[in-house]
C-alpha cells in the first residue's frame, strides 16, 4: 500500500470517527426528519427552556413488530406454528377448525395475511397448559436459533440499526423507553432485552390468562388457551396508562394495520387537531424499502392520513435510513412480493 | 455549656455518625431478623458466590398498605369517602344501597372493618366518569393535604422509616423494587413516588376500567365505575408475572387479611414446603405496636401459619423497629382499639 493511500485511509477513518462522535444517529440520513428528532430531544431536555420536560416525564413508547424489527413475518406466528405442527397429530379437529386449519395448511403464507388477533390466538392455543417458565425457556431458544426466512439471521439479530441508535440517544437524554407490542409480551420481552437492552418490566404486550397452581408444594403459573388482553389499537393507550401511569411524550409505530394510530394520538398534547405538536413527537415508519427490507402499505391509508392530519413525522425506510440492519442483507428475492417467508 | 459536655456531645455525635455510615439499617434493632436481611443481600450480590443472582433478576416486591405505611385506615377509603359525601345529595339511592349506605353512615368505622374489595368499589364509583388526569390531580392534592386521623400527618409523611431504609439498601445493592398494592394503583403511585422515590411504572395495583374517548380533538381516558382488577391474594403473582415477567427473589407483606400469602409463596424457590428458602427472602410484618402504631392480627392466623410453615422472616414492629416514623408520634389514644380514625 502506498503512503498516499495509507494517509487517505487514515483521513477518511478519522472523519468517520469524528462524525460518529458528534452525530448520535449516524444510520439516519441528514434531513428534516432527523433534524426534527434532534430538535425535539434538545428542547425537552434543556433545563429552563420553554419546552422543558422533567426526566420523570420523558416517557417514550415504541411498537415493536415492524417498528423495531421486521414483521413480515413477526416472530410469534412462526414460534406458534412450530409447536402447533408438533401437536397436530393429537388434534385431528384442527383440520377443520379455523384458524388452525389455515395456519397448518398455508403456514408462512397464512401468517403474512392473518390479523394480529388470529395470530395471537395461535400462540395462546399452541402454548396452553405449559408453565410460564417452560414457555419462556422455549421462546428464548427459538428466538436465538430459528432464522428469519429471508434474512437468514436469528431473531435476536434483526433489530433495525437506526432504531437502536434512536433508543440509545433517547436513553442518554434521560428518556425512559417502553415497548408496547400487539404481539406476545413474553416474546417481545426476550427480543427487547437481547436486541435493545430494554428490561422485562419495560415491555407491555398481549397476554393470555394464566392460573396460579400449587405443584409439588410450589406455586407455578400455567398458561390457559384464553387471550387475556390483545394489546392493539385503542387498547394501547389504556395499557400504557395502566402500566406506566403517565402520558408519553414520544410514540413510534409503523404503517400496516393502523394499530398504532391511537397510541400516537394519545401521546400528542396538541389541543386542536392538526395543530403543530408541542412537547411531543410522533414517528410513523413506512416500509417502502423493497431492496433492503420490505415494501408494503395500508389498504385504507389510515395511518398515513392520521400522520398528515396531525403533523406526525413519517420515516421512509428507503430514504431516511442509511442502514437498516447491522448485517449486510442478502439480495431481495427475484419474485415479488418479497415478503413471503 | 461546659467544655466537658461539649466534648461528650461531640463524641456521641461522632459515634452516631460512624454507626450510620456502617449500618445501612439503623432503624432496625440488631438481631436475627436484621442479620438475615444483611446476609441475604450480601449472598445474592456477591459475584462468584454460590447464591449469586444477576442484577436483572434481583426483583423485590412490596405490599404497600400496612407494609410501607399505615393501613388503619388506608388512604384510598378516606379519599373515596370525601368524594362520595359530596355526591351523596345527587344519589338518594345510596341511602339504601351497600356498601354506600354503610360507608356514608359509619364513615371511618366502616373503612376499619370493610374488606379491600368493598373499599376499592367505593373508589371506583366515587371517581367514575372523571378523566384519569383530573382524578390523579385530586388524589395528589388529597394525599398532600389530608391528615391521618391519629398521627395528624399528611399521607406523604407516613412512610415507615425502617422500610425506607430497607428499600434504599436494596436499591444500593442492585435490586429493582416494585410495589404490589391491593389498593388503587393511582394512589399507590403517588405515595410510592413521594415517600419512597419509586417511579410510577414500578407500581402495580388495583384498577378500574377506563375508556378512550375523543374530546375536543384529543384522546382522553375516562374512568368507569367497574373494577378492572382487584390486585389481591392469588392475583398478585399473576399481576407480577404480567407486569415484570420475572419471579421476585424478595417479597414483603403484612399480617391482616392473608392477601400477601400467595405473593410471598410465589417468591420462594424452595422445592419442598418447609425447606429453608434459598436465594429468596420473605418478610412478613406484624402490627404489634399499640403505642407507636397499631396492634392487630388476623382472625384465622393464616399469614403467620404460612410464615411458620415456610420459614419466612416475621418482623415485629414493636421489637424489631427502633423507630417507626420520621416524626415523633403523638400519644396513643386512651381508649382501645387505637385504630379507629
Amino acid at each position: 500500500m502506498s503512503g498516499r493511500i495509507l494517509l487517505l485511509s487514515a483521513v477518511v477513518g478519522f472523519a468517520t470517527l469524528c462524525q460518529a462522535a458528534t452525530d448520535p444517529l449516524p444510520a439516519w440520513r441528514d434531513g428534516a426528519g432527523k433534524q426534527r428528532i434532534l430538535d425535539f430531544v434538545r428542547e425537552v431536555s434543556t433545563p429552563g427552556g420553554s419546552h422543558y420536560v422533567t426526566p420523570a416525564e420523558r416517557i417514550a413508547v415504541f411498537d415493536d413488530d415492524g417498528t423495531l424489527w421486521p414483521e413480515k413475518p413477526g416472530p410469534q406466528g412462526l414460534f406458534a406454528l412450530e409447536r402447533l405442527r408438533l401437536q397436530a397429530p393429537q388434534h385431528p379437529e384442527w383440520q377443520n377448525q379455523m384458524p388452525f386449519k389455515a395456519a397448518l395448511e398455508l403456514q408462512g403464507r397464512y401468517l403474512q395475511e392473518a390479523d394480529d388477533a388470529s395470530v395471537f390466538q395461535l400462540v395462546a392455543v399452541a402454548q396452553a397448559g405449559r408453565t410460564q417458565a417452560a414457555f419462556r425457556s422455549d421462546a428464548r431458544e427459538f428466538l436465538g436459533t430459528a432464522r428469519h426466512p429471508r434474512f437468514q439471521q436469528t431473531w435476536t439479530r434483526l433489530a433495525y440499526t437506526p432504531m437502536r441508535e434512536l433508543l440509545a440517544y433517547l436513553r442518554a437524554n434521560g428518556f425512559h423507553n417502553f415497548i408496547v407490542s400487539a404481539g406476545s409480551v413474553d416474546l417481545a420481552r426476550i427480543l427487547a432485552s437481547e436486541t435493545y437492552g430494554i428490561s422485562s418490566d419495560d415491555v407491555i404486550g398481549s397476554s393470555v390468562v394464566a392460573t396460579l397452581r400449587e405443584e409439588d408444594g410450589k406455586l407455578v403459573l400455567r398458561r390457559l388457551a384464553t387471550v387475556h388482553s390483545l394489546n392493539d389499537g385503542a387498547i394501547k393507550p389504556l395499557s400504557i396508562d395502566q402500566h406506566i401511569g403517565l402520558r408519553p411524550i414520544l410514540a413510534a409505530g409503523n404503517v400496516r394495520s393502523g394499530g398504532d394510530i391511537d397510541m400516537l394520538r394519545y401521546s400528542q398534547r396538541a389541543e386542536t387537531p392538526g395543530a403543530r405538536p408541542q412537547q411531543s413527537l410522533q414517528i410513523l415508519i413506512r416500509h417502502d424499502d423493497f431492496e433492503r427490507e420490505y415494501a408494503y402499505d395500508e389498504k385504507d391509508r389510515a395511518s398515513l392520513n392520521a400522520a398528515d392530519a396531525n403533523g406526525w413525522m413519517i420515516v421512509s425506510m428507503r430514504y431516511d435510513w442509511r442502514q437498516v440492519f447491522s448485517f449486510q442483507p442478502a439480495e431481495a428475492p427475484a419474485s415479488a412480493p418479497a415478503d413471503a417467508p
